[in-house]
């Protein structure tokens, strides 16, 4: 779960006294307060407050190996850095708007744990090239813990598709009822669609193999910095190659909030299944009281809160991925200001899903399916239809001849208030001469499922139970790869935080 | 300024003991840790704490004039609400996650004060008409406080324009330069967009005439409430005329949410130029030392980072935007869960102009213009292009042939390496046969300014005066309304929290 | 409807030979191929014909009054003109892509018929004046018929209100059935959305008050022409006060398309509920086979596609809506070629909303409610629990502890698998002690809307009527409004057409 | 190239009579005409004709297998299809809007050729999977296409940046000079950009493995066909495993989007820097002739419209991603009518992005570069403030207090109103007490721009090369394996035109 409560604020009325990007030098006399509260950013950035840690004692193995650090001063930086990182994630570390951004919040705080040997810290870097590096590292953390929410959805769903076995569903196209499936069908195609998700989100790491930092405020560092050494100890490929491009661009960001709203949509149309199945109407599913509220107002109210929340929360992620299309949209190379506008967006989006899919996991796993009014409205029996045209087909009669003849006896069936199975062999022979009666016999739910055994993905029990067995298979090979690549994770970071500087 | 700092944000992981939706009765047991996480919204909803209150008191005054309420109970609950607002006002009420909502926050505050009294104040109404009702007297304080940011702002390029007199600056089109212009007018064309947006916001006040308080959940109340006692009281016209609406729309907020990217568009584009004009290339404006920011890597910057904001918050409220956009569409009457998700980019755009709005009038008061670079870079001479062509047409050339008459001497011209008003009679007239060579001496940039007076719009001195004067007076006069406005509701609310119940 | 179809397309590969924006003269050489394909826009933009030639009848007036078109010219003009409108409105005019936008193309053939007098009709203009005029005229004309189309779908609701007269309904909240309502209460709910999508498409005529012809390329123009006679002739209150906004700014498109993303948002949620009403599982109503379609393959099938088309036309809405807003943030002043971008969304959002409201007045006029099936769902007893407690409040009850008995007694019912009215009077009195148990005999649906008369836009029948009586008389008033401003903008562009130059 | 130019327009006026969708037998009567008008696709989803016929080509392969089809049939279908290829290829194809779609216009064609066997091919399939098959196979054809464009874009780059060698630039933060780069740098930023947009064009291949062709309306078909036939003949893995997702879902095309939308951003900000920089006052590029355009106005302009054009599509493309994750969003299973809004807004970017990609490849390889004003601007003093103040840190200083002492140095120089090299040595050391005066003569930009060899993707001359080389060897590869891409694809393409069918 993400450390510190990613925020979408402003920042508060409140005028910072000594602003900190109005560092002593260049710039004389106050900030003033309409800007400085335009500025602050600690209110939402310290989330990154982990990840900026890492990037400093990353940034310290390689200023030690120049001698830009001494040892002691090394090893007062990893120590000042630990406490600080304890603080943080104890509640106790003092934030101070009055510092503007996470970055000087550290790194005033380190400055007062490790004195001097903080001041040298900042040598060879800017915040350009430091927030993108954070900004990196969170959204490897990131992916790496919803690629794990995802495979705890699509285990849930699975695990309910092994559970109904071949209970059947109406199967819907318009809304309206058109061919019977299997229940678990239909919680397989969900799973599908988030086993997509789930490939977009590894496919991230393609373009989060590059290391921004050293990349300076836009072109690199005057200093003898080994750019490998940050690299290695944060687990980047390698050093960026352009630091123009490395400072101003946001398009991985971009990605992961595509891929991020995407997921979203996926995620709503689940919803609004859910929602849609527990209506009195439809009557498929209930909710467990703990995941229903009532009305303030009606007492006998039971409402699906969760499926709608979930499903509005779409909007949510469209919008953050929008604002920061727009934001970057024109901006010239290499940083500018407006770039401060990423944070909150990507922030929020994260903890939106961080939300949204244990909520989807839960409501997967506890929703009650009501299996016998699946069942009978699965049997509408004009949802045989296309199996009498499809039987013509295979004897002889062109599909699209087959279509109007049974279109036509599907119109006579409805004016006599009967149903396409009741209809007598010779109406039925009056309207399809090619046709043989007998077939209205075979024309239940289970025969039309059992029918779809041809299609790969149709919806045949054998079919069903077939991508059952392989999707449970990738899932458990996902969730084996994801525990390795946590613990090699984990690894690297116990080693920025404890391995001394004659380790590099 | 906005009471609380409204905040878009998730709710935290911590999940509330007991929550407010799972009101004892109906539903037996626990809500989910997801559910509850999910649903808590008091993180930002109590921005409309003062709202609430509002209305909690115009509905006791409802409730009191049909004996729901005793005149003890009235008072009590006035007495109560009345400390409860102060309490918020200090910052000393305590804000509890497990009670969920603001609403909830509240109502558990007054029983804890005023005791039965406060248990009888949700008699006829719902949560869904409360917090419409919050929302759309927030939304009306919102829009009358932006309009006077809106007049700040107008009122400071006004300043400008009446300071910098008949200063020159290059107009563009493309980015290339293209006819001088008054500097003012330049000041004046963004005050003109600024204008319109004041006019936008002021008509929001159209839809925002009938009070949803009363409409209950969805189809009113069986209680014998006087539903005119409440819309007198909080200043809106009328109850609302169909309960099913009043609870399930948010077009308001969306016409607000519009009005908000609209105007940020407008700021953007105004914080644009400022950026430019503050390159090193144009030269053309310069901020004080208290509107820039320096580099934490490279010594030497000043960045216009105030600009740069401004320009980059237009995506925040875009994306807001078209969050409630997507949130709403294709949402079924009445109320859902998803609407929910109406008040984070609601109050986050609300928030975002409260900032941008301040910042924009500042950078405009405080610039200073390098007006004699302005005026250099203003007389470039191929801006005379046009009044050359012109001059052609009064003399009866076609303007056609004009232009391309003189759009060949251009061509000339800069092959030669010579200005256009270098040009020799001869040369002139070989390209112009039926021009005057002695008008090559008139086209300072001061002669092309003044020679705009036709237009009512134009930028010659004495129509950029007039305007000017026309655009001081309608913001005089729009200041003076908006100071009766804000008295007028400011009484409104005095009533509500101090008259008795023997004065309705 | 529309005149000529706007479209939204890019331009066909095919390189126009002699492109309209290398105007002979300053610039030598071809455009190249890439360029040429991305400027050419007539195959949209002429869409703005009409508009076009409006906007150049009134300049050669402008031209003529000072002399620099003889009454000769100007005749030939008009002439001219007038023959080019009736070729586009007969698809006789031939568009050539190699003449890039409809202006070029016009003015061509123009000069083809007229010769040199077209030749001088652009002086004192320029496309970048002429095209925010063109635009404008397109929104006024748009919105005009709009807002009729807005009034046929409104009085489509509201004659099928007064025909299903005092017919239940079931309302809901959360899709969960919460209260019945009266059917008509439901259709005048959707009205009074539509009725504040008119007042907003009716405040446009704000905005839309200042003619930016005259305003030049962006600094007006050195010729003497008088811009009132364009204003008055076109039907604008005056020129617009300053050019350089006139010629940059896009926020009337802005404002209309943001209307019309909230029409179709609204919109979308009629459409939704018709879609989910005429499923098999809600079966409220059914739509004629002409307002349905079937399957390619599946031949029992009826869909209720022109539900679905509609709602999903939102979606393009809102897209084009953001497309504008990216397209402009950020932009100096004054015209830039990014502004080519404006015409697709807006046209095709204007275009969106002449399919999608006919649609949706037919949907609402040809739709068939199964009134009985409605009505037993809003008899479900359990819709009753609210009235129970409101009851117990008037007997003095705290409405809380009113709201918790009677959540009680539903838990209890359900559990005993009774409806809440068979309760017994000894089981109703040991949950709620202070109750009536003589009262539950008296919760029928009728009961429960009876007893909603106090809220002015409650369910109650009267009040029903009331409000429907309302909203009918300011339909027919806003009717003969619109038809009184159409004759005036008819008798307006007819004036222009034919009206001689000796009577301006 | 596209084949046919996709157009987002709303179809016209006119009513069909005797629309597909009405297919005779179930239904009767006419459409409505507006109903008909809503479903018209014909004007934007011909497009895709193409890769229906090749979808049906395959598809005769799978019903030949089975029988479904004779020999005959098949060669009839197979030379049908092919001649209507040819017709659409040729404009000769009669598009009719009555049979309103791409689908039905060929099945009518093909049945008005090839008789009966065309009336067959129908069988097993529905337009559900059809339309999904047509357009993933569509996006194959886009990406590999695009694929190319970017590779042509970046080849631009990267010979740019070969051919400016060692040249110096000015770079920016916050559009203020920060430190001198080379150009090539600068160039290869830009390059770096598109190499990920590539990347991520190239990783879209991982959701398009699956072929939706078989899932028929929503369950697949009860014909005994093999899948696995046409999967084969048309390139893809395999069929889909899931038939209800295989027809809802859209997330391939909105990756599309989104992947469009990205790379449109950054075609946006070189488009930016394109335009800024041909501004008179930045004066570092100007385009050819045949890359501006002029003014209908104003006879000396001379416009950079490609580069605004460029940077205006971006608001289009994000317009279209918003669209269709609107139009996604909450959508149940599995196909519903509102999908039809998918292709507009893909298609529109589609051909968005091959107006765009070439138009952004022109503008680099044409502009011609100011060198000497590019030196100038990179020769500014004050940029070599970051180095003066590393090298402080690297002879002891910590590197905050090197900061401000530089800092205030700056500040010093710029009152006294000299540059930052022209300091005393005297007033040096009073700022700098441990710096070495000297250094101040060996800041020239060439110093400062070599000094930055230890950052891999420094600035530093040989660094530059490296990357350029890099990314040069990365070009080719990408080149190789598209042309076997390619070469693969239409070998596929032609088999299933020519081969017969004895060799599946």
């Amino acid at each position: 779960m993400a450390a510190a409560p990613p925020r979408k604020a402003n920042p508060p009325a409140a005028s910072p006294a000594a602003p900190a990007r109005h560092l002593a030098g260049r710039l004389s006399g106050k900030v003033s307060s309409v800007l400085a509260r335009a500025s602050v950013s600690v209110g939402f950035d310290r989330a990154l407050a982990r990840e900026d840690i890492w990037g400093s004692l990353a940034h310290a193995r390689a200023l030690l190996a120049i001698g830009a650090l001494s040892g002691e001063d090394f090893r007062a930086i990893q120590r000042g850095l630990g406490e600080i990182r304890a603080e943080i994630g104890s509640g106790a570390f003092h934030w101070d708007e009055a510092l503007e951004d996470v970055h000087m919040n550290i790194e005033k705080a380190l400055i007062a744990k490790a004195g001097e040997a903080g001041a040298k810290l900042h040598a060879g870097r800017s915040r350009n090239d430091q927030v993108a590096t954070d900004e990196l590292l969170f959204l490897k953390k990131t992916a790496l813990r919803q690629r794990g929410f995802l495979l705890d959805l699509r285990e849930a769903l699975l695990a309910r598709a092994e559970e109904v076995g071949e209970a059947l569903a109406p199967g819907y196209t318009h809304l309206q009822r058109a061919q019977p499936v299997l229940l678990a069908h239909w919680l397989l195609a969900h799973q599908e669609a988030f086993a997509r998700d789930a490939d977009r989100f590894l496919s991230l790491e393609g373009r989060l193999k590059w290391l921004p930092l050293g990349s300076g405020a836009l072109a690199g560092t005057s200093l003898p910095i080994d750019p490998e050494i940050a690299a290695a100890a944060l687990g980047f490929a390698s050093p960026a190659r352009n630091s123009l491009d490395a400072v101003s661009s946001r398009d991985a960001l971009l990605e992961y909030l595509a891929f991020a709203a995407i997921l979203a949509v996926n995620l709503s149309r689940l919803a609004e299944e859910m929602a849609l199945w527990s209506s009195a109407e439809f009557g498929f599913l209930s909710f467990p009281d703990s995941l229903a509220t009532t009305s303030s107002m009606m007492p006998q109210k039971k409402n699906p809160d969760g499926a709608e929340l979930l499903r509005g929360k779409a909007g949510r992620v469209i919008g953050s991925l929008v604002s920061l299309l727009v934001v970057v949209k024109g901006l010239p190379l290499s940083y500018n200001r407006d770039l401060q506008e990423d944070k909150e967006p990507f922030l929020d989006a994260a903890s939106t899903l961080d939300l949204s899919l244990p909520l989807a996991a839960s409501l997967a796993r506890e929703a009650t399916f009501n299996l016998p009014r699946l069942r009978e409205a699965a049997s509408d029996p004009f949802m045989a239809a296309t199996d009498v045209a499809e039987a013509l087909v295979l004897r002889g009669t062109p599909f699209r001849e087959a279509h109007r003849e049974v279109g036509a006896l599907v119109a006579f069936a409805l004016e006599r208030g009967i149903s396409l199975l009741e209809v007598t062999p010779e109406d039925f022979l009056s309207f399809c001469p090619q046709g043989d009666p007998a077939l209205l016999r075979r024309l239940g739910p289970e025969d039309l499922t059992r029918a779809r055994g041809s299609t790969l993905g149709g919806t045949a029990p054998e079919r069903v139970r077939e991508n059952l067995a392989r999707a449970s298979a990738r899932a458990l090979a996902e969730r084996e790869r994801l525990i390795a690549e946590i613990r090699e994770r984990d690894l690297l970071l116990q080693a920025l935080l404890e391995t001394g500087e004659g380790t590099p």
